[in-house]
């Protein structure tokens, strides 16, 4: 199970009067992160939740080093750790394309939830990507 | 029909490193306007969605004359005028609370439609706070 | 040193296709929570960032129970701990107004510094009002 | 001059509860596409404000014809007519990846403005890119 590499722009729209990427956004970089991710071992989340499996996410902790700034490209590196049949842990952090220095670092936790709000078993084929799995 | 005020706060997650409110946040303050309207006379937007009929947005147009900063108080004043059974166009003037000095002026139009997307009438109790209803 | 209230609307742009509030919007609610108690004690944010006081976040960590929805009334209790002179940290607890059911917790801590990114002192006025302080 | 097309996937954070990628987002979108038309001609937008030029958005339209949900790639396809010397004015279709159906509809006028908020020249190799330049 290696690392998912995904690399997005900051948008000028994310930036603020600091001049920083403002610290609400890396959330939304994660979870496009995540997406890609799934979509790499062939799952679209989409349509996951066609099929009556909801992620949302029970848990976010991000710990801010260095800031971003617009039309800066980040990378973001995850990697994945089994928690159980129903919940996920992604933890991802986040550096300049080309640079080693870490700026931040984020962990999310999701839960597998039916359209009820119950927690369901994680699909198969995500469950069998991880490195606790049999 | 009298004009419909709203304040709004500028957040700082909404300021862009030009120091301005982004452009694009009009929008969403247009937005909770129209549906803080819709209050005022009795109607809320959540029910009605839940009712089945939804209001999408189908055309805006604005035109920014001042900016607005991180913190300032954001008067909208807000007049709608009929189109139709199924549509209705909203006019908003954007100025600081206090002050009449315009800083921007937009105009929304909704159109009413099912959860099919097919045109449907709009709801009784809008039509009839529009100044062209009998 | 009481909790600070702060209630929001949440509105239709930051609900998500699962029908929730997007657990991203959850940190933009509590910076502006945290603006409106700075200026409940007397203090503006915007003054601060003029006179050269930057408050970047340098940690955030929250915990999703029950979601939000478009149009929920949210309250977002917040308390403060000194963490340092140039720290501070801050708790919220998001219930729905009303109701006493916990829905999200958060924690947030934030840096004083200067224009050039160096550790500063907090100001006098904001550090006399913390549990800690002499 | 030819047209510029930029693609972006619509992230979950920008569907709304009606399924729907927010109708304030094209705007964001709108922006990210005449930054990457600005790189694509050899110019930094984030270069250009380091200069002193800012281009501030002055005026907006969009006419939503068909919605785009989670997921969807949306191909923006952005042409730009010389106004004079200080505005330029870009319009942008929106369709799916792969699909000719238009989606929406967009019209943004930029002004060219130093620091002080004072109308500047366009920099020349923004115009010299312009139909109407000699």
């Amino acid at each position: 199970m290696t690392a998912h590499r995904h690399v997005i722009r900051v948008r000028y729209a994310e930036s603020d009067q600091m001049g920083f990427a403002h610290h609400s956004t890396f959330i939304v970089w994660m979870e496009e992160a995540r997406i890609e991710w799934l979509r790499s071992i062939g799952h679209s989340y989409r349509d996951l939740e066609t099929q009556g499996v909801l992620m949302p996410v029970i848990e976010v902790q991000i710990t801010y080093k260095k800031p971003f700034r617009f039309d800066d490209q980040v990378e973001l590196t995850t990697e994945i750790a089994a928690l159980g049949r129903s919940r996920v842990q992604f933890s991802t952090v986040f550096r300049m394309v080309g640079n080693e220095t870490v700026h931040a670092e984020g962990r999310v936790v999701i839960a597998a939830v039916g359209r009820d709000g119950r927690p369901q078993r994680m699909p198969t084929g995500v469950l069998s990507t991880l490195p606790a799995s049999p």
